[in-house]
C-alpha cells in the first residue's frame, strides 16, 4: 500500500522524535546494535523473540554506569568515614595503613595494595545497622564533591547508560546490577540513579549477622567478607541471586570478563556490550595499564566474541547526568 | 442509600463468589485476619496504605508451603541421588553415613545427625552444572512418590496456601520463599508449584564455581556450604537478596523464628503468620517434640507477639493441592 505523502511524512516525523529512546547516543553502529538488538527480542513476530520473564539484563556499576577514577568512590567513602570515625575513637586505627588512610595519605594508601582497600573498607563499613549505614552513605552523597570534577558523585552516572536501562525496562528487561562494589553502599543511592530496586542490587558483601539489640531486631555490619563479586564471582553471583542466565550485559574491564562470557555464551540472542573509556577530554582516557578498570582481555577478544565496544568519545553526545552537553 | 432487594441480592452473590480469594480456607479468625491485612494495606484510602513496591511477602517452604514428614523432602531426593551415583562408582562412599544412605539404611542416617545429612546433601548434590542439577531434581520429582502418602512430591503442597501466594501477588505483593531448603532444589519446581519465579528464590546454597569446561562457561555445583538460610541466617538472607523488611511473613517452625520476629517488628502494618500441624487425620500433627518443625518459641510467644496461628484442621477446609475435599 502507498500513503499519501502527509501521512508518511507524518509517520516518520512522529515516529522518529517519539521514537529515540537513547537520545545522547551519536547515530552509529554502536547505537544501532542495542536498538535492533532489543527491538529483535521483544518482538512476538520474530524469530528471536524472548519471553518477557527472560529479558534480564545485568549490568556492572564501576566505569560502567558512573564513573571510577581516581579510585572507586566507594573507597573515597571509605576514607571519609575512617577518618570521621577515628575523631570519635582512635585505637579504631590499629595498622599503618589504617592511619595513613584516616590523614588522607593517599600515597600510602595506594602503595597497601588491595589488601590494604580491604582492610579499610572492612573497619570503615563495619559496626552500624544496615539502615544506619545505607542512611550515612545516602548523607555524604548529598554533600560530598569528586576532587577533580567537583561534581557530587551521583551526577557523574553516564547519561547515555542511564537512557539505555530505561529504554530496556521499558521494552520489558529486568534490570539489574552486577558490581564489585559493596551491595549496601550501592543500595543508597541506585534506585533513584538508575531506576534499579534493592531486590535487583547484586554486589560483593561483608558479613552481617542478625540480633536482638536493646530490644531492637537489627541486622548489623560486621567486619569480614561474605562474598567478592568480581571476575569468576559474578557469574556465581548471578546464578545465585537470580537463577537466569542475562541475555543483555554491559560491563568495562575484565572484571566483567566471565560475566560477558557467560551471559553471551548462552543459547538465542545475546548481546554483550563493554563501555570504552577513551575521551580524556569530558572523562578520563584508559584501559590496559590502569589501576582500576584494567581491560586487556576484553579489548583482545571483544571481536572474536562478537562483543560491542562502546567508544565513549565517538558514540556518546554527553557523558555525565550532571553535566549538559 | 437503600439498595432495592433484588440489587443488593445480586451485589451479594457475585461480590462473594467473585471475591473469594482464600476459597480453602473455613470462614474463620484467621482468614478474616488476614483478607482484611491485605485489603487495609493495598487499599490507597487507608491509613495503613503501602505502596506495592514494598508490598513484600516471604514464605518458608518446608512445612509452610508443603509437607516435611517423615524428612525435608530434599532429603529423600539425596538419597535416591547419592544411591545413584553410587552405583556408577561406589568409590563417593567414602564414610558409615554415607554407605548407610546408599544403601537404605534410614535408621543409620537418622542417628548420624546434622553433621550426617550434611555430608549426605553435599556428596549427592555436588558434581554437576546447575542446569544439569535442576533438571536432575526435576525429573526426580516427575516420577518419585512419597513413602506413605504414595503422592507425588508436588501433590503435596498446601492448597490453602497456594491460594495466599496468589492472593496476595493479585494485591501488588511480590511473594518470596526464604528456606532452609537449597535454591537449586527449589528452583527445580517453585515457578510451576508456586507461581515463584527463580529471582525470588532465598534458601541455603551449596558453594558453586565458575569454569570454562571444554569451551563451554558452565556454572558447577562443588560439595561445601556457601551460606545457611536457616534462623538467624533467614533475616540475613532476605536482606542479602532483596533489601528490603518484608511486611508479610510465613513460618511453621522456629528456624523461622527470627525472620518473623525481624520483619513484624517493623513500623507500619505487618503479618506474621505460623503454620500449625494440627491436622494427623489429613497430614501430620506435631509441633513441640519434632525432629522437623519443631516449634515452641513461636507457640510460646505467638500471642504476645500478635502473630496469627493457622490452625491446619480447624482453618483449612483442605490441605494437599494433590487431594480434593
Amino acid at each position: 500500500m502507498r500513503l499519501p505523502l502527509f501521512v508518511a511524512a507524518i509517520a516518520v516525523s512522529v515516529g522518529s522524535v517519539a521514537a529515540d529512546p537513547l537520545p545522547s547516543w551519536h547515530e552509529g553502529d554502536a547505537k544501532s546494535r542495542i536498538l535492533e538488538f532489543v527491538e529483535d527480542v521483544s518482538d512476538p513476530a520474530s524469530a528471536n523473540y524472548v519471553t518477557p520473564a527472560d529479558r534480564v539484563a545485568v549490568f556492572d556499576n564501576d566505569g560502567t554506569l558512573w564513573s571510577e577514577k581516581p579510585v572507586y568512590f566507594q573507597l573515597l567513602y571509605a576514607l571519609d568515614r575512617l577518618a570521621e570515625k577515628a575523631k570519635d575513637d582512635p585505637s579504631i586505627l590499629t595498622s599503618d595503613v589504617l592511619k595513613a588512610a584516616a590523614s588522607g595519605d593517599m600515597e600510602a594508601v595506594a602503595k597497601s595494595g588491595e589488601e590494604g582497600l580491604l582492610e579499610i573498607v572492612m573497619v570503615s563499613h563495619s559496626g552500624l545497622s544496615v539502615p544506619e549505614f545505607q542512611a550515612d552513605v545516602a548523607d555524604w552523597l548529598k554533600t560530598a564533591k569528586h576532587p577533580t570534577s567537583e561534581l557530587a558523585y551521583t551526577e557523574m552516572t553516564y547519561q547515555p547508560m542511564l537512557e539505555l536501562l530505561r529504554y530496556l525496562r521499558d521494552q520489558g528487561f529486568e534490570t539489574y546490577l552486577v558490581s564489585g562494589g559493596g551491595i549496601h553502599f550501592m543500595r543508597a543511592f541506585v534506585e533513584d540513579a538508575y531506576g534499579v530496586p534493592p531486590e535487583n542490587v547484586i554486589g560483593s558483601a561483608g558479613k552481617t549477622r542478625y540480633e536482638v539489640v536493646d530490644g531492637v531486631p537489627t541486622i548489623l555490619k560486621d567486619p569480614g567478607i561474605a562474598f567478592v563479586d568480581d571476575r569468576a564471582g559474578k557469574p556465581v553471583g548471578i546464578d545465585s541471586k537470580i537463577g537466569k542466565r542475562p541475555i543483555f550485559v554491559g560491563g568495562n574491564s575484565d572484571g566483567d570478563f566471565e560475566m560477558l562470557e557467560w551471559a553471551t555464551a548462552g543459547d538465542g540472542p545475546r548481546l554483550g556490550l563493554i563501555v570504552h573509556h577513551t575521551d580524556g577530554e569530558r572523562e578520563w582516557a584508559y584501559d590496559r595499564d590502569s589501576h582500576v578498570g584494567k581491560l586487556v582481555r576484553g579489548l583482545d577478544e571483544a571481536d572474536t566474541r562478537d562483543w560491542l565496544i562502546v567508544d565513549m568519545a565517538e558514540d556518546w553526545k554527553r557523558v555525565w547526568s550532571g553535566v549538559s552537553d
